[in-house]
């Protein structure tokens, strides 16, 4: 069960309830987050809600029997809104654009980059400073230096940045620099950088796992929840298959399925998802259809100059026709 | 390489043909569809295409280095239309609508049906009689009677049929009654069975393999064609993947990977490629953005009720909205 | 449930069980073996077995709540053994070795293969005369004619052969000259073939999916069960994964789990397994540590000029190696 | 390339060779471990090795064209042993055996797997303080106090502890308590704790990615010895698949491939290869048949109370009949 707690309530209200949770063999977790306070029961038996419903302090009470309770749908009601400033928010029935290079490169690649994100009027910029390479011996990015002078860039500009955050340490280092804390598909069950991160009240993005499954999403989502950051959106970046044709599998069928069982934006990543430069299109696109509240894309003025992930990197005239596209198809989906 | 010969060679000319192929230490195989005639031409060595292009008889010659040569669209300019007869037809940029019960169950069910089709002007009804099913003592469909039973009644409405075909004695006992024959995807790799369809003028929806690749799928239609019969489509229709979430994972990469590679129509079956009702609609909007030529789906006028996958097909009414929603779709999707 | 009749039971008394099933609500199936009479009772109401049980012409009832009935190994007790004539058989707890090229070359190469199993004292010979092809240019293999050189080859020699059978025509053309047919993994679920293999009395070995489950599999032998024949064998051939440093990966939990879940005996395939072959070796000894009843592989005298699967096919020493090995690996297991 | 320095090296000679190797246009990487010193050239063109050969200071070079390097069999030929103090060896070619409990609950339960352990001649005891959960809500770990507990009856028994680290922060914690460092599934690609274990002078343990590819295990195994630390294993403890009848499955085929790319000590993890405890058995012969060079996993005085994991793991009953078959297993194999 999820019980939401009214605001200011005293310690010893609050005690009342959890011993009352208690009392019914359930196990209690408190969390409390930028935008709430909630006790959290875990257990088998079951109850009248009216038992606990009238008790003194609670906002709101839920019986919710998924294992991951706080990123269920099953009891929010109000759409998450995750509000980066300067009216730049990402929400549930939106879409929001994330572009940018897979790696920062340097000074110029930044400003050409922003420049065409104005141009487009997409608000969030993305790019790795540090980037997991499966050798030891690859590129893994600029750090944090990289990052501050992106940071430098981008705020004149008035872009936001999303970069991925690899491990505890980073997060403090990069927390003056960074609009959205990105987890990538090899750390989202890095439970230790969740919970870390549950510790932040910067907006964070879960990538699913290489060969994560939903539930496994979810569930790293509610790490980050319960350790206390609300600010959350799950990413769909393609799974591992069989299949060889293309990069990676894109699950469109998650889309849908999170949708339904998370009240978590739920972004997509097409880039990832196909790993071909000239399908990024159509799967792109796909993704608004199925539901998607954001679409987070890798884009390089000239891509077979980029660092990495050139082969599935947009030019910038192939990001601009994208972009209208994205948004016609995002209307037609308003319109329904 | 694939040599397209004029009509009405004389068999002189051809073998002249060949025997200059075959000089070039080429493998040839002679195809005669209802469309054309066709050498085909396997080899390594490379060849100044000019030494045999000047021949008397040759149409056109393209190489072709895709093992899957004749289904390939580095050598088709036109699109690709198959004529079902009275109007109907399925095309290459077009959207082919094919709905109707996963098994046929009887008469009242087909009238039903066709009534529904009918009012939203949908030409393609599918069903199913010969059922392939995991266990021996599952239904296994009406067979060839249920067959008849729908044709009549089908035939009256203006309506065109594709059934699933499970074995190559079914081909010519379903003939008379059959406008798409449908390779299932338990059947994908029964190279006799494709063998045998391609000698058939009938058309031909060969759906992937449970976990076939994209270069298998097209292998088969290879078969096909290769054998005789040009009037193909290729449909995705999920695949297995380790995600439990969903019944399979529709690979809406593939569809943008088989445009690329194959002049043959793409069909979309978001029934199967989710296999959760609720969730058909989105994924089929997808397939729509995605490129598909056609969407095939599962419904059923009380679909709890419907003898075999009822948890994917949708009512009617569900039907009716879909329909509604995949034409403004492909309308804004013609409209890029 | 299964109900094994007695041996000359009337069609009176038979037809008295049936009803009396029928009347508990359950569903019957009658199947009739070589070895035997059952009726197979579907459904889902429970009933006392007392009911039943002591009506006349009754040999024996089990409760089998498996979906996969006849070959569950709920109901039988005594060891299946599978009689190929003249001493050779293949039986749970055993270790059947058969061994012999990927395709039939020729007369030469035929007469080499079996003067390498005799001197090893292997009695199978395996070998494709009809070879599934991804694609139609391919060498389909030599067909029946190849297949009766083979035979008059291996009869003299008392050699057994097992060899794909991919379509019901080839069923009866085949006959007289096959020990064993085996049903290749792109037709594991071509239903038809296995009905119809249901009807003949010569043992049937059946390969699992390329991507199917074991569950798959064993409804794929209920299949030929039901249809009438218990000489079955189930082989485990490896699955279609992600990794791409095998061909396949060899399931090697599938040897245990159908063991304990089926009485038919269980024959592993390591040159498909893994594909390489180098590594056909240990792989093929870890099989019959985990539980094989026999090993089917590919062998070769020069795998380099092998027509097919070269990459995994051993050389005669090789394959000599192996076969001392994989003994003294089965007397172990014996020991345990 | 890798070439090796000779001990004792002064920086101007090792500076000399660097300049070379650069001078034709290989990136290079200096590597420091517990062992020796190397310098790694990454680079694409063709050079003649006694360009750099005869060069002071160089005690071996090699041309190793694999990505990952310094973990390839390529270059070295001593085979690995990995010591643990007291007469307790990990090595190419033996049969190290771990065992203990999914979690460590607690002294009691320490004290008598260790008489177990004893009692067999097993020296190494395998356990989790921190586990890793896929919901926040789950049991996670004693900690570092209980490994402290657990090192304190270790010690005093002679027994060798090997133990889960999950982040940076936990390598320094657990330093004093710890024998090998086990980095888990969900971990693999946990490039910056690699990084820092190869700064440990303790043995690690790298378990395969939940679905993982070889190469990818490779990869992270560089990570760690590029980073200074050479005493490695590997460990494949089952893949990711569409198969529901196991828990994983078990790559037999990549004990085999690991075996023959790696001259690190392979392990096996029957217990969650297969994850159902009945089978582990079987499971873990074949490993030893396949070529592992030592078997890891679970074991609990009554399964059915274990913390975690119960389902797949041996009584201590069970346990002890596995361990005198593997020895009998592995002895077979010596003798080969």
């Amino acid at each position: 069960m999820i019980i939401q707690l009214e605001k200011g309530l005293s310690e010893g209200n609050k005690q009342s309830i959890i011993d009352k949770v208690e009392a019914l063999k359930y196990k209690t977790t408190e969390v409390k987050t930028q935008k709430g306070e909630y006790i959290i029961g875990i257990g088998k038996k079951d109850f009248d809600i009216r038992e606990i419903g009238h008790m003194k302090g609670i906002s709101d009470i839920h019986i919710v029997s998924d294992a991951n309770m706080l990123v269920s749908r099953k009891w929010k009601v109000k759409p998450t809104v995750i509000d980066l400033g300067d009216g730049v928010t990402i929400e549930e029935g939106g879409m929001a654009l994330m572009a940018g290079p897979c790696s920062i490169e340097g000074e110029e690649q930044i400003e050409k980059t922003i420049a065409h994100l104005k141009e487009n009027n997409i608000k969030i910029m993305r790019g790795g400073v540090y980037k997991p390479r499966s050798s030891p011996y690859s590129f893994r990015g600029l750090g944090n230096d990289g990052l501050k002078t992106w940071y430098k860039l981008a705020r004149e500009a008035g872009i936001k940045i999303i970069t991925e955050v690899m491990q505890v340490s980073q997060i403090e280092e990069m927390y003056d620099y960074v609009d959205i804390y990105q987890v990538g598909a090899r750390n989202t069950q890095n439970f230790n950088l969740l919970d870390e991160l549950g510790k932040v009240d910067k907006p964070v993005l879960i990538k699913r796992g290489i060969s994560g499954t939903i539930e496994e999403l979810l569930g790293s989502a509610e790490y980050v929840f319960s350790a206390g950051n609300e600010n959350l959106m799950l990413c769909e970046r393609g799974i591992r298959t069989y299949e060889r044709a293309s990069r990676n599998t894109m699950d469109i069928n998650a889309i849908a399925i999170l949708k339904e069982k998370s009240h978590l934006p739920v972004i997509a990543d097409p880039s990832h998802g196909i790993g071909i430069r000239d399908h990024v299109e159509p799967v792109a696109l796909a993704c608004v259809m199925a539901g998607a509240d954001g679409v987070i894309y890798e884009t390089h003025e000239v891509p077979e100059e980029a660092w990495s992930d050139g082969q599935q990197t947009l030019s910038f005239r192939e990001s601009e026709k994208l972009i209208k596209k994205l948004r016609k198809t995002f209307e037609l989906r308003e319109s329904f």
